[in-house]
């Protein structure tokens, strides 16, 4: 286990490393699609059983539609065809064959489908295709149906986590019978993921609408949280989409209201992935490797023994079983690390790299003493302290630990943020520093272009509940009462 | 809800009625991929919590490895390549773009990708990718990882459950250092499929190996748990695969040896799938309905009130709100339905379709007299007993019903067992009554394609700990010390 680059020599690459080091992920021999490992996979178990069940406090329920989706789906809805066309892994053959010499294999062109099916990158289109058969009163309404699942997006530019060809996410689709209930929906569920960014992956975000060009393809609004990365990009965490009655008209979903007559029903969808693991290590992590946030730290506290002989070990081991124990009984993630091939030195190393917010240690001397090592890894600080003591305070320890992430987390993204009025500040503050730059915008879609392509930084979100005050759009000079937050991001 | 055809009538009409019927899922759009409705999932979500928990208690952990594989993996076992090549779903293309009216979506013949993907039917040959990056020395040793995921696999005649063209399912991949340690992970694993499927799914089953011609493709070792269907045709529930080297020397994994040398890793994998929720409905369901064993039913118990006007169900709702507290607090997943637009009636055939094991219903002379009217779903028998004895009874019925659905099982599953030993009574049995047929067979691969072709009875297993008796070959007459069960299967 060797050191990482540090974050200021190259933040991309150490953020690589951090990945593969802390044995997260790694690529496949698949472009752009990543192996998620264990430990990785940890995280996500972590995080799905609490967004499970703040889906399900929500009402969700969870259910499960076909990965393979027929094109001719695609094509019903415009918009939303036109965003995900150009990346469709496209099924056309059902059978392989061997190659006439024996020894290969190739496509059998007899085994042409009929109609070709994509791999789905999201369920809009194969939900509400099933939603015509089972919605047909105001009674039936509304529907709240959420599907944990991998999508495919043929990304032309990957990286692990943030940008793969295949990701693993939640995918909430709901029915409503008026508009006002569907867009109270998406906003609802903007709060659910607001609340699990913050407290669980205590990632501090900004809550908003996207403008017209960054929007879901296929929404009429999109409502995002935003957070900020170190090096001064921001990063999309979760969206929930009013989708109007786009999907309904699309694959003709009506139903009686109460009072007679029929309506198109109205609809959201919201999302948060694997992405979600991407953002916790830029938030956190440093240059000795991932800070995890208790909440979701797989391994909560990690003990390391210290011996020279077996006759050692058998004495730590005594202490070692009732501290874990102890520790297990009151709901704390525990690991204790035996392996005698590697020393101590190797095992600090590691689980500072992998992030684990405690870490305790001990050698004959404080067993005799009835003390441990104790090792913070968000401070990197280090004392000596009694068993008890330690045991008393371990879920005081962890619960400080989850508020001092978010608070310094907090504190980074603010100094982050800026006012500008003019460009030339604008462009200046994103060159120097990066960051969210709150500033007026016309409105124009041409002025968000010309904005994007001059320094690459893009409208994130329009915030929620601004304040009403006017100004002039920092780009054309035009009046404004649209302030913005603009970022560069991944 | 109307009822249902009786199994006598039509046994498979009367189970795709369940399955519609009850609302656990239905066929989609797509040749041969279903839709798992909310409640058929919420049972699909029981079986993994348990599943997992058994999984990760033998050491496994869990992961995720992409779903998009390419040709190429899939050719170099060779056996593993024949199973699979004749119903591989192939991604051949990136992209999709306009027709040229604009009006329809087409193929983007310029997206052709370099090598064709195969959406996986299993994991083994992009996770024996992987191990060759993971496995140096014999201290790597063993791997046991578990991904829950979807397949695909394009099979020809589909049916809800039991045979669909994509399902979910859990697949194990292990890696050890030595041929006896695999092999002893392979039972292990078949028993956790056995105590999964006999204390939990309260489905009886026979553990045995596969002859040569039903073994996966690409294992030494098929090891399986058979279990039997009202209607005498057996189900596979569960496999666990002793893979040998065949994996390791075609993905090229060799480790060093503890004291010198170099070898090729040993494997195995092991799954059960979404068609255990058809083991569940064909086990235990009746012409009423789904019959659910208690610790997989996501309702235990339904509460119907039985009123008038507006004023009695707000005294019957009193009584409600506490009986619902109470169980919720004793781990007993309760539903109260308030449905104000149905009947009791409708509820009443609505639960028992959905196999709910209790049921409780009170109008408004049952709350004067502290009682309530109790259904049992197994035996369809209804008493009515005070509130406190439901209360204080509630956990023991379940246990009890649970216990009961296992014991009925049993004993049908045993009627419908038979030892033949002349081909004249094998076939007899088969078309009478079906069921497991025990017979010599001679081990030959030719006496097992007659017996198919002349009976559709395969040989679902060889039994292990059978008797060591030898006989006599129920086809060939030939001496045998092999005997094995028959039966026709789904």
């Amino acid at each position: 286990m060797s050191s990482l680059i540090s974050r200021k020599e190259n933040y991309s690459k150490w953020y690589n490393e951090i990945v593969i080091k802390s044995e997260l992920a790694e690529n496949s021999g698949i472009r752009g699609c990543m192996i998620i490992k264990p430990y990785g996979f940890a995280i996500w178990e972590k995080m799905q059983s609490v967004l499970d069940k703040m889906l399900k406090q929500t009402g969700h329920e969870n259910a499960y539609f076909p990965t393979l989706i027929p094109k001719s789906y695609l094509s019903k809805e415009t918009n939303h065809m036109e965003g995900f066309a150009k990346e469709c892994a496209v099924v056309t053959h059902c059978r392989l064959k061997n190659t006439p010499d024996g020894k290969e294999i190739m496509l059998d062109p007899k085994s042409r489908l009929e109609e070709e099916l994509i791999v789905r990158p999201t369920s809009e289109t194969i939900i509400w295709d099933s939603y015509r058969r089972w919605i047909q009163s105001y009674r039936d309404l509304p529907i709240l149906l959420n599907q944990w699942a991998n999508v495919v997006r043929w990304e032309m530019r990957t990286r692990l986590f943030l940008r793969t060809s295949e990701f693993l996410w939640q995918e909430g689709h709901t029915a409503h019978a008026s508009r006002e209930e569907a867009i109270e929906e998406a906003k609802k569920m903007l709060r659910v993921y607001t609340n699990f960014s913050e407290n669980f992956m205590a990632v501090p975000v900004i809550q908003g609408t996207k403008s017209e060009t960054e929007r879901f393809s296929g929404a009429e609004e999109t409502y995002c949280i935003e957070a900020m990365m170190q090096d001064g990009k921001a990063l999309q965490i979760g969206t929930s989409h009013f989708l109007g009655q786009n999907f309904s008209k699309a694959f003709d979903v009506k139903f009686s209201k109460q009072f007679g007559g029929k309506e198109y029903v109205w609809a959201t969808s919201c999302g948060v992935s694997t992405r979600l693991i991407g953002a916790l290590i830029m938030t956190h992590s440093d240059d000795y490797g991932l800070v995890l946030p208790p909440k979701l730290a797989p391994i909560q506290v990690i003990i390391i023994p210290i011996y020279r002989n077996h006759e050692q070990l058998r004495i730590i081991e005594k202490s070692v079983t009732i501290i874990k124990k102890y520790l297990e009984n009151h709901g704390i993630r525990t690991k204790y690390d035996y392996q005698n091939h590697k020393t101590p030195g190797w095992k600090f190393n590691e689980y500072e790299m992998k992030g684990v917010p405690l870490r305790i240690s001990m050698g004959i001397r404080e067993i005799e003493k009835n003390q441990v090592e104790l090792f913070r890894r968000d401070t990197m600080e280090k004392q000596l302290c009694s068993q008890n003591e330690f045991l008393r305070l371990a879920p005081k320890l962890l619960e400080d630990i989850q508020n001092k992430l978010y608070n310094r987390a907090l504190k980074k993204r603010n100094a982050l943020m800026f006012h500008v009025n003019n460009y030339e500040d604008f462009k200046k503050i994103l060159d120097n520093k990066g960051g969210f730059i709150s500033a007026y915008w016309d409105g124009t879609i041409e002025t968000e272009k010309k904005i994007k392509e001059e320094t690459k930084a893009t409208i994130r979100c329009i915030p929620l509940n601004s304040d009403t005050k006017k100004g002039y759009c920092v780009y054309s000079g035009k009046p404004s009462s649209k302030k913005v937050f603009f970022a560069r991001s991944y």
